[in-house]
This record gives C-alpha cells, structure tokens and sequence, in this order.
C-alpha cells in the first residue's frame, strides 16, 4: 500500500446520527487503519468496546510502548498507524514512543480514554490522575503535532479531523483525548468535513523551480541526497521519474536508506559523512549542486557532522522548508516541488557513479567454524534478502551494521536511525505484519534492546507470524562500549538463555548459535519455516563492531 | 532504615573545588542514597563515569520505567531514592513510573543527561532530541514538584539544593537535567547550603491543637483513620504514641496499609468504604470524631466513593493541608500537628474494637486437590508471613485480595494503589532488595502486570536476591473482566509459561500449580530457598476474583 494514499482520505463522511467513538472509527478508517495497537484499562473499556464492534481490529499488546512502537512500523509502511491506550498510565507509558515517531516523522494517533467530566467535579483523586485532569494533555501537547481534549460535543467532530488532518500532513503523532462518559454521545450540530487546502503558492513554485532548473543544468557533477520523507509522503516513483529522467545519480541518508531499490543503476550508496564509505563521502562531497530531498540534517545522518556540504551549492527541500543555497522560498509543498522539477526536466551533465562504491553483492564465503561476527552475520544474511521481507534494525551497532545491508526493493528498511530509541524493533515486527501481512520482518535487534521489549515476541506468536528475529549478543552495551573505552560495569548486562524464550512464549523456534556455520544453518532453517517466528541468539564477542560503529566510537568519544 | 531520617540530611558539605556531579554525588548521599537505578547512554556516560567512581552504586535494569519502579519502592523503603537515564529515549521512558512516584508521594529523584551546551548552537538535530532541547524539562516539569536544568554553573548547586529539598519536603519526584559538558565544571563562585525554614505557625499551630483536643475529648466514639503519609514522612511510631496514650483504635487506608501492625490491639482493619468489611465501615461511619492523618482522599482509598464520611465529623491532617470540621489551618506541618496532639495528651473516652472484624490470624486449613483461587491463595500465604517480609502487590486482583493478609509489622506492604499502574511489583523488588537487604520481597503480580515488566526477574538473578515472585494466571486482564462483564476479546493476553523464565535468566527456581496441594508444597519450598528468587505460576479460573474485586466490579461497572 501506498503511505502516500492514506493522506488524500476519500470523500467526507457523513456524521448525522455517528456517536463521538463512531465518528472517530470511521475516521481512521478513512485513513487507512484497520489495526490498532494497545492495551485496554477502564477509562477506555467504553471505546474499545466500539472498536471491537467495528472493522478496526485491536491489536493487545504486552505493554503500551511496545503498542507505540508497533503503530509506528504500521504507520510507516501504512500510511498512517494508531495507539489505544487508558489515561495517564497507559497514556504516560507511550510518551517515549510517540516522541521516537514525532523526532522521525512517523503518522501515529493517539487514542486516550479520560475520566468522564461528571467524573471531574470538585477534581476528586480519581486513580491514575497525577497533577490535575489536564497533566497528560499538556505532556502529549510537548510530543504531538496537535492534541485535543473532546470536553465539547458540538466541536468533537472538527478537533477529530483538525488532530488526523495534522496527523496526515505533517506525518507526526497526533492526540485524541476521549473522556469516557462522552464515547457514546451523539452531538445535535450538523458537521461536514472540509479538507484543508493545502497548496503550494504558485508564484513561489515558479521562481524556485526557475533557478532550481538553472542550477541543475549548469552543474557538472549533480547528485540527489533523498532522506526519510521521500518515503513518508510516498515520493518513491515520482523521485524515480526525477532521477532517471534527469539521470542525476542518488545517495540517501541513513534515515531515508531503502528510498530506490539499491541495486539501482542510480544508487551510488549511503551519504554518512566521514563515518561512511570514503568513496561515496567524496562523490558527494565533490558535487557542485546536492538537490537534498525530504532529508533531516541529524548529527547520525550527518555522521555526527562530519558531513562536509556547503550550502551554498545545496538546493534543501522537505516538508518543512525550501532552501536554495542561502535563500528561503516559503510556501511550497515538497511534492510540489519535485513535481515540478519533474516538469522542467532539467537538462543536466551525466554522471557515471565512481569506481570503488562497496560491492552491490558483495561474494559471502563461508568460513564454518570462525567465530561469528557482525559484519559477517551482515553478509550472509544480505545473500539470503530478497523482494519479501522488511529489514529492522534496531539502534546501536544492529543499525550501523546493516547500512551494509543491499535493500532490493524500497521501504525495505525500518529502523529510528535518528531518534534512536533501543527496543524498537521487536514490537515494529509485529507492527510490519499486520500493516503488509505478504511481507516478512527480519529483525536484528542487540541484546540489551531486547531485554527491553523482547516480551512482544509473544504476540508475534499469537497471530501465528513468522518474522526471523536475531538476537545480537555481545554480552551488555556494545556501542556504549565503542563510545565511551573502558571497563564500565554499567556496560554489563545479565546473560540470557534468548532462544529458550519460544518455551516460555509456547511457540516459534529458538537457536543458538556462535560460527559462521551454525548461524547459516539456522537461518537456512528459519528461513524456510514459516509456521511461526524464529528467534537467533547469537553469540558475538564483547569487542566485536562493525567498521561504521568503530568511525563513530572515534567521532563521539571525545564529547562525552 | 527510618524514611524520616533522610529528610534532614547532617551538615552543609563544602562545594569548594567539587564539580556539579561531584557535588550532586555528595548531596545525593547525604539524603541516604546509596544506590541508583537506571540504564547509561551517551549523554549521561559521563555522569555514569562518577557515579561508578563514588560509593554510590549504579544499579541497571533491563528498561528505564523498571528503573523508574525500582527507585521508586526504594524511595518508599529507604526515604529517597534516584533514578538516572540518558536523555529522552531515557527520560521519556520513564515518564510513567515518575507519574506514579509522584501521585503517591514517593521521593525519587531524576538524573538525566542532555546534549552539552556548546552542541546546541545553532539547535541542530542531534539524535534523541524530539521537539527542541527543553521538551524533556517541559514534560518533567509536569510530573515533578520541582524541576531544573543545570545550564549555570554559578547557580547549579543551589539549583540542585533546590531540587532535593522539595523532594525531601513534598515526598514528589523531582528532575535534574545535567548537559554533559558540564558534569565535570567546577563553579567559581562560593556557595554554602541553607537549609530551608519549614516550621509551623506557633499561634496557627496552637489553636488547631487546642480545638482538635477539645472534639477528641468531647467525642463517644473517636476513630484514627491513618494513610501513606504516615509511611512517606516516618511518623509510625509516633502515631503508635498517639493512639496508645488516648486508646484511640486505628484504621488504615488501602495505600497506608501496614501503617501500624495488623496485630495491634488498637488495630480495626482497612477502611474501604462500601468496598470493605461492614463492620469495618461501619465502625468508622459511626464515629463522632475521625481524626484522618496523613491519607489521600483518592476513589479506591475511598472505595470508590462509597466512603461516607462527614467533614463536620473529621479532623483532616495531611502533609498538604489541616482542615478540622468546615474551617482550614494554614501553615501547620503534619508532624508537628501530630506532636501537638500527643503533647495534649487528650483524654478521651475508651472505645473497644467491635465485634465481627475480619479475623487477625484466620485459620487454614488446606483442601489439597481443590483448585487454587486467589482468596485462598492469600489465606495460605498469610499463614506464612513473618516479619522478615515485605509484600509487594502489584495492581488489580494482587491488591485488592492482598487486602485480607494481615501484616504483622509496619511498612511491610507496598503497593501502587492509587495510581494504580500495572508492572509495578516485580522492580519494586529489586528497589526493596537494595533498600532492606536484610528482609525478603512477596510479590503478587496478574498475569498481564508480569507480562509488562517482569523481565526485572533476571535482574533478582543477576544480584542473587531471594524474592518469591507469585504470578497469577488468570488467562487475561482478570479486573476488567469484572469491571465491564462480557466475552471482549481485548481482554485476552497470550498465555506463557511462565515459570521457565528462570531457565532463560539463568537463576531461580520456577514452579507451576494449580491446586491448594500444590500451591503450599512450592511455597514451602521456596521459603526454604534462599539460594535464588522463586517464581511460581499459578493457575486461577478466568472466573475467579476475591470478594473486593466482585464489590469494586459493581460498583464501577456503570461508569464505563
């Protein structure tokens, strides 16, 4: 499915008669949402009991943030996702998540139910409030890019689509806040839906792409630098059409990786600033005109600002700003923007892609009884990848490793490369499935990530899903350990038994492995298996790294 | 430990030449922390580096809100306890553990790292960070009685003074925000701690006093209901005087449970409104005079409202406000208020406990191939307590069948009853262990509660801690079932067997029962195991519930 579609929802629903949880429902469903993730709690029992009456199927998880971070993988391969949980302990226990999907732009609302408001006369101490009735709003307001209270019947409907509409365009976290005596109330205003309009100023369109076009034609070395939004507002084809069109070569950032299938003939690799490949660092650095498209410039995309682009020869477009070399244009939309450069077709210099880029496929030889190491695990598994499967990665070296992961087909790749949140990737597994149930999640997740949320293998087991799940074992925090040299105790973590787990969670197949041999035969084994998840521990040593965690240790030791 | 003593910490230490962490350490100690929960990450390895270099030691947890519990139970027991997390990713995550300190008045402190001021020009995206660099502060500064960033060196002891002086007043989580390049930056100004003036009123206090010993001495039927307060500000024995020296008879609220000791002649029972025994409430309904101390006035306390006490009947100290009858006193500490009381030594009139109180020491008697239910799973375990124990229950059926154990010494029960958090118990116990090495954690924890957070378990193992960890199975979230009756599939949780999690922490003995038989030989067999935590599975019925949930279910059903 195409993210892009969900932001376009069809045509306006019809209210009259629709209870506030009826409207809501159909609302997301509007957007694309069949699944919603979260535990219930009896603030929110009334509206879950509507949902278990709709179409929306809940998705119970094992804890709330883990529900947050599977509706985050839904919304990134979906379009939109969205998270059901009960006030304040609930609500307050998503806070991590749904920043992790603000900071990375990922489309998640959030559905909370509240004290009822006849609950709130003389503001009792009814459990679970903290501060005051308004203490979990005024925290969501910090991570959302809208938030509404549904106090007010005659104006539900319109906060409703004033939240999803910010939701859709901005592809940030939005809240809904339901008190629970208000879920079945039907408003006596009549409403109709009027979808914001949201074009690009056509003057302003036109004189950007006037001296976008002239820079492109007059460049001799053009390169286009794509980042996370080309897959969040679903720009892959028209990003395509752009580049094969013009035939400017693409790099993308770690964020954005997976944007163009990468075996490409465009595709010159991932733009990590001195922490990646000499050779594509200079390829990029050496262009006189970097068309940087729906990129964040982030410290661990800018490969902790080693990234060396002069502005003064970047044409910078997202979502939030147009910037040609050190002039703003405001009031363009980014896919305006590409389309129009798409309709100029600017005639511009070919470039062949250097010599020297890392292997598109690289050869993988098996050495049976050597020591398993990460970059190895990385190559092997890269020969086993194909068109169906979603990597995630989680953060630390699961993520800086598997940059040298060759992505055969786009959005491919999950990973919060920028927020960084470890423990993300199990629960985005289950997210992933149920948004793209053809597809198969392979997770790479360090052990100490998955001591966070590894519980959430259980419920890829229940709905009978068969991710392969690879426990990266390096006895406690091997990046901590990369940045920060020495003999830490708090570095240590306690050693489990991981792939025993599948008797606990009564199902799916655990392995254990340490050579390259035995991680081979396991994978070749899970991969053929597909009655239920498949869960690898393995043992890598406490001084095992990838290459790009070892130019990171260097970069960021200093500054800590 | 006594909580109270820690919240007058000895002399004024010397800052001179101490950095801001060095000093934090310092101050830290002085209030009695010993110990330190959380999880290290780049922004706070720094800090991690002292603290590992102090006496103080850091204790990791598998998650931060684990770590967040932990401090939290450790603050309960030991008077203050801390947490430290790297920012956002860290901090974020423990927004609901934080929540829950704060709603029932437990210290804990919050040490977290952020980016170094000299990385914040020019505000650049470094990884973590969500909406700008004071989001985490602004979320915090919600849920903590006082909340500060360390961005001046000039200022920054005071600022931490601050901090922990109103943690230590208010018994509420506060927030210190260290940027990381200052953790090692010696302030060049002198600085000398004062500490601050909390004194009462004498005038304020004196008429209160005398008006409470006149209704005390006036009253035929004077009662003592007595709340958490008591526990958080160390004024048991003192509340034991009180009561001894007047004769008046004692109850407590859910969350003061354990306030005096449940074998005390003066002891009457829990007061829960409708929710509790009859005879209990209607020994307190029938009082002329009710001196409530240090209790919240929260739904549950109250069962849920069903609590009918008249104000022009009640004397209300708590640490926020005295109100006696209709008429408020400002400026009066409770303890101070408390001391008055016994001062006056009023004479009032003897009044014996009822007849019909729920029975000190019920008999047992084991129906060996009955199948276990929750009630007579707490009537066997209650033959078992000793002093040695504290009871951790978690929430939902663990605490309100928990309700019926008769504590045998004071503190010895702790339990998130008004906040009301699912996951509570099984870091509590790691925060008990640490905090009283000597006594030994029962924990009572639902299925879904485990399901949450009970990976903590493997951090028992890893410290050789001996904990019994029961976990009762009821096939899903067994209290809503009972709030809000029907066959809702959202109420389902995937079953897991849970007692071979000891084989996949390596440590620890499981057991799994389902009968009464069963049930008391794995008890008696863990009791006897000291070498380990134990973990026993419990089988109950779907259907199964003590007689609290059933009064609760009824009375809450109609507002969902």
């Amino acid at each position: 499915m195409n993210p892009a579609s969900s932001s376009s929802p069809g045509p306006a629903p019809t209210p009259s008669g629709l209870t506030l949880a009826q409207y809501l429902i159909r609302r997301l469903q509007d957007y694309g949402i069949r699944h919603v993730f979260g535990i219930p709690g009896d603030y929110i029992l009334g509206f879950y009991t509507q949902l278990e009456r709709s179409p929306i199927q809940t998705i119970g998880c094992t804890r709330e943030d883990c529900a947050g971070f599977a509706a985050d993988a839904y919304a990134r391969c979906n379009g939109m996702g969205a998270v059901c949980v009960t006030y304040c302990v609930g609500g307050l226990s998503v806070c991590n998540s749904i920043a992790g999907a603000f900071a990375e732009k990922s489309p998640v609302v959030v559905i909370t139910g509240s004290p009822g408001l006849r609950e709130r006369v003389n503001s009792p101490l009814l459990h679970h409030k903290v501060r005051d009735f308004r203490t979990q709003l005024e925290v969501f307001e910090k991570i959302c890019v809208a938030a509404t209270e549904l106090t007010d019947p005659s104006t539900a409907f319109r906060e409703i689509d004033r939240v999803l509409d910010a939701v859709a365009r901005f592809k940030r976290p939005g809240y809904i806040d339901l008190p629970r005596d208000l879920v079945n109330v039907v408003p006596t205003v009549s409403y109709s839906y009027q979808k914001p309009d949201t074009t690009s100023d056509p003057l302003v369109l036109q004189e950007a792409g006037e001296e976008a076009e002239r820079l492109l034609t007059q460049a001799r070395k053009p390169i286009i630098l794509a980042g996370v939004e080309i897959h969040r507002f679903g720009l892959q084809d028209r990003l395509l059409a752009l580049a094969e069109q013009s035939g400017i070569p693409i790099v993308s950032t770690l964020l954005g990786k997976s944007v163009i299938r990468e075996t490409h003939p465009l595709y010159a690799g991932l733009y990590e600033g001195a922490m990646g490949h000499a050779a594509v660092t200079q390829f990029v650095e050496e262009s006189d005109c970097v068309l940087v498209l729906g990129a964040f410039m982030t410290d661990i995309n800018l490969g902790i600002y080693t990234a060396n682009l002069d502005p003064g020869r970047c044409l910078y477009a997202t979502s939030e700003q147009l910037r040609i070399r050190h002039h703003h244009f405001q009031g363009v939309i980014l896919s305006d923007f590409l389309e129009e450069l798409i309709r100029r077709q600017p005639a511009t210099a070919p470039r062949p892609l250097p010599a020297g880029l890392p292997p598109r496929n690289p050869p993988y030889v098996l050495q049976s009884e050597a020591p398993l190491t990460i970059s190895r695990l990385m190559a092997r598994l890269n020969e086993q990848l194909d068109d169906t499967c979603v990597v995630i990665a989680d953060v630390g070296d699961s993520l800086f490793a598997a940059t040298d992961l060759v992505m055969s087909r786009r959005t491919e790749f999950l990973s919060p490369a920028y927020y960084t949140s470890m423990g993300f990737s199990v629960p985005a597994a289950l997210g992933v499935h149920f948004a793209q149930p053809s597809r198969r999640a392979v997770v790479i997740c360090g052990d100490g990530a998955f001591q966070m949320t590894g519980q959430e293998f259980s419920s890829l087991v229940r709905h009978g899903f068969a991710p392969i799940v690879i426990v990266n074992d390096n006895s406690g925090y091997g990046t901590e350990r990369a940045l920060h040299p020495g003999d830490w105790k708090f570095n240590e973590i306690h050693g489990w038994n991981y792939s025993r787990l599948t008797e606990v969670y009564r199902g799916g197949t655990g392995y254990e492995v340490r050579t390259e041999g035995e991680f081979d035969r396991a994978l070749t084994k899970a991969w053929a298996d597909t009655s239920g998840p498949s869960l690898i521990h393995v043992h890598t040593s406490r001084e095992d790294g990838s290459e790009t965690l070892r130019r990171l240790g260097q970069r960021m030791s200093q500054r800590i």
